[in-house]
């Protein structure tokens, strides 16, 4: 136990002061602060003595430097068992200070709401950190407060054991207070990072905000939370059950590709984080039927992304089957009132929701490994046609819209596509024409498209074989990446059954 | 551009301290020192100012406060330009400082080879990233260097500049500061984590160092490095070309399974991250041959793991096709010559590596999915027999064979399996009864196996459907997660075909 004498306080946030003060002022515990909290303390009428009468040297440079000092960080540092130190407290007059109650100039906040530059730098807190590290680090002797929600633990803890804390306490203190000036300075070091054009520099730190622990992970034997790295993550929930770890997933992954597709034009389906159809359309009720035909059973309990305002009418067809999640651009007040009826259904309006455009994380067993998103636009030098026949503007379209589909598919991908609508999408196959062969074995259960059937594939063809089974199904234009040594017989191929041929300079894995 | 009069060197590392004093000097750059740094800028002749003596203070706490002064810090963070901060650095007797040179104490270092928490606790260092963050704050002014291999830039900028840095330099060298002591308090405040229950706590960060960049991502227009959390991978290649973004990948999905396999029995193909064979035997030839068996196809270009030494049999049998990685415990000397006839094969020792158990983090669009990994363990209260006919021992084992490969496969998952070997693979399916068909066509297409099919679900079957295939096509016996509406349908239909039905408490969701 280590009786608490005296406390230093410097807040930028004064919320709760007084229920802090007078559990202090119960256990006499004497005061110590400077600036705008010493000014706060006198006008709720405590004692308190001035960090400059405490060190007996002025606050200089506009409050830049006020604690940076030998009485304060000797007060803080000073081990209480240890001898020697004793005598050196002795000798330089130091008076112990046991509890430090600091929280940090908000830079957070400031960079949220603020360009002024000058403004952002001043509030880069170097005083109250020092003093955190200092007690944090001296967690044995001293206690250390960082965050306004820790003032009724504080409290418990003096009031359950007279004005003193436990060395448990302290050390989860401690703890707790170096999460937050690696926060902090986390923080600050991507804001001074964010125009640096080196992608990957020798030490990263991110930082992570609890949002909210969810009921449990993947499967209910995994506990599990939810964190974010900004200030929300702009996803408004307007009915049903708490977002599922699951559904984060697929709402990811549903919000990923609606934002590649035309604004107000999209519906997308998701089910176990891979699209099971898609389709562009300015009619919204076709929109979302044509997605739906791709795969219905697969769309069951599925999560649907609508790149639109949700009416009425599409309402009354959502309402039809069982999904787990709606998203849409907002919703009509009378869908609402329709989709409303189904409590636990979960509706989502992402109307404020931007794609992160940082870098793609995949943690590892110990191990990180970062890459630039897979967003390159499809412009036409991209692409070059090298069949015999040429495609239309519109088959090149649609061409585009299958291999735009194909890069979130899980690899190996192949998307079958008709009137910018998915009939068949093979995903997840170690083998490329077994994603073929599931790709054509969906559109042959669900659909018998008329006209243009387009096929797209993520990574190039090792050989014809899975050419072959899709022109052999009924697709007349096929997208792919080249690079097979077999290229050559895939072009000749083609040609030899009048199939349109496109060759992309890029490939799109995504595992 | 920002002339150095005075400079405040105080070091952990004194590497190369040598070339920065005679650079330094050259531009008759006044040092502050104190403690080891100042005896060792001493013996290298070199003049230099105690911290002591600079500050008119003593040094106290057997060190723990030095530089905490207002003399150091005045100096540091005053505003040159600033006519109020001048005034006030000519009151107060306050020398500017122009450069800090910080390094820490080495705390990541003393908790990789030290368990003496005295030790570990005195080796966190508050001086030095005081000084290291006031000088980042006013980079405007000052210069701040945090590891010796920024020596060379800083020698450069002199050198150009005749004794100054420039701002662009200063500003990149105050967010590389920031990362670090953001770096430095996010290794302690893990370290004192440890021990903590809380599995989500309110703030979180993680760090990361390079390891290396890679020469792309997952596709070539993608940019992309691997960073550790960890001293060291513990994966050491003796072969090959490097490792890519996809090769680590895969590797670290193949590695997760065969740790989760019996010790020195098991071999594992992966192919896109997911397996395409898997197989426990004791003959090290008959183990990876029926695991290459179950998908020979896929197999092409993929990454062994094999769960033991590799031996000059083995060597001879892999050797015959095209393989991408090869992972062991190892390598005879014999197996490695044989191996290493392939110039560019990736072969990799992976007798140290460890599974990490830390929480699993899922990086979304500015959102974090954090979980703890499913790593239960299949004991037998897992498990119940709802089947009239009950597995004996060995049926058991190999249901729970592939159950266990099952939660390594992307969902929805279906294993296929025979005599502890997979014989079909059905993943990444948005429907569970398709997976079933895909595992069912891998069977038929590759093998025939003779005597008990064992098949495995990663979540119940919604229907009967999915086992009704299943058993149409020779599987007689079953393991699945219970919690269908149908289940009583399921348990019904086993019964009627004479199939084992083993129901388990846990589901295995895998994204």
């Amino acid at each position: 136990m280590s009786k608490i004498r005296n406390a230093l306080i410097s807040l930028s946030n004064k919320e709760d002061l007084r229920i802090l003060l007078s559990t202090l002022n119960r256990f006499k515990i004497n005061i110590i602060s400077s600036g705008g909290t010493y000014k706060a303390i006198k006008k709720l009428k405590y004692k308190c003595t001035e960090v400059s009468e405490f060190t007996g040297s002025p606050e200089i440079l506009g409050g830049r430097v006020k604690t940076l000092h030998p009485k304060i960080h000797g007060g803080i540092l000073n081990k209480r068992e240890d001898k020697k130190h004793r005598r050196d407290v002795k000798n330089n007059k130091i008076t112990n200070i046991d509890l430090v109650v600091v929280n940090f100039y908000p830079f957070e906040k400031t960079i949220e709401t603020n360009s002024n530059k000058k403004k952002i730098i001043e509030n880069i807190d170097i005083g109250g950190p020092t003093m955190v590290r200092a007690a944090a680090k001296n967690y044995k002797d001293v206690a250390v407060i960082t965050s306004v929600n820790q003032y009724p633990a504080l409290i418990q803890q003096l009031k359950k054991n007279n004005g003193s804390t436990s060395l448990e306490f302290r050390k989860e203190l401690s703890q707790i207070a170096f999460t937050e000036t690696a926060y902090y300075d986390t923080i600050i070091a991507n804001y001074l990072n964010k125009d640096s054009t080196k992608k990957f520099q020798d030490k990263k730190t991110i930082q992570f905000k609890l949002i909210e622990e969810l009921r449990y992970g993947e499967n209910p034997h995994q506990k599990s939370a939810i964190y974010s790295h900004k200030k929300s993550l702009n996803l408004n929930q307007l009915n049903g059950k708490q977002l599922s770890y699951n559904n984060f997933n697929d709402i990811n992954a549903a919000l990923t590709i609606s934002k590649s597709l035309p604004k107000n034009t999209g519906v997308v389906i998701v089910k176990h984080a891979n699209p099971c159809g898609v389709s562009i359309k300015k009619d919204k009720i076709k929109c979302y039927k044509s997605a739906l035909a791709c795969d219905p059973v697969s769309a069951f309990g599925g999560v649907v992304s609508c790149n639109f305002k949700v009416n009425s009418k599409l309402a009354l067809e959502l309402n039809k089957i069982f999904l787990e999640v709606i998203i849409a651009n907002g919703f009509d007040q009378l869908a609402l009132n329709i989709l409303k009826k189904k409590k636990n259904l979960r509706l989502i309006d992402a109307n404020k929701f931007i794609l992160s455009q940082e870098l793609r994380m995949n943690l590892l067993n110990n191990a990180t490994l970062v890459q630039t998103e897979d967003n390159i636009e499809f412009i036409k030098k991209n692409f070059s046609i090298v069949s015999k026949i040429k495609p239309t503007k519109q088959q090149m379209e649609n061409l585009i819209f299958a291999f735009n589909i194909c890069r979130y598919v899980k690899s190996n991908a192949i998307v079958l596509a008709n009137d910018k609508t998915t009939v068949g999408i093979g995903s997840g196959q170690p083998s490329r024409v077994d994603s073929c062969q599931i790709a054509i074995d969906k559109m042959k259960k669900f659909l018998n498209p008329t006209g243009d059937i387009f096929a797209a594939s993520d990574a190039f063809f090792p050989f014809v074989d899975g050419v072959e089974k899709l022109v052999q199904s009924g697709v007349n234009a096929i997208i792919q990446p080249y690079g097979s040594i077999n290229d050559k017989k895939i072009i000749k191929y083609a040609n030899d059954t009048n199939t349109i041929l496109v060759f992309s300079k890029t490939r799109h894995f995504r595992h």
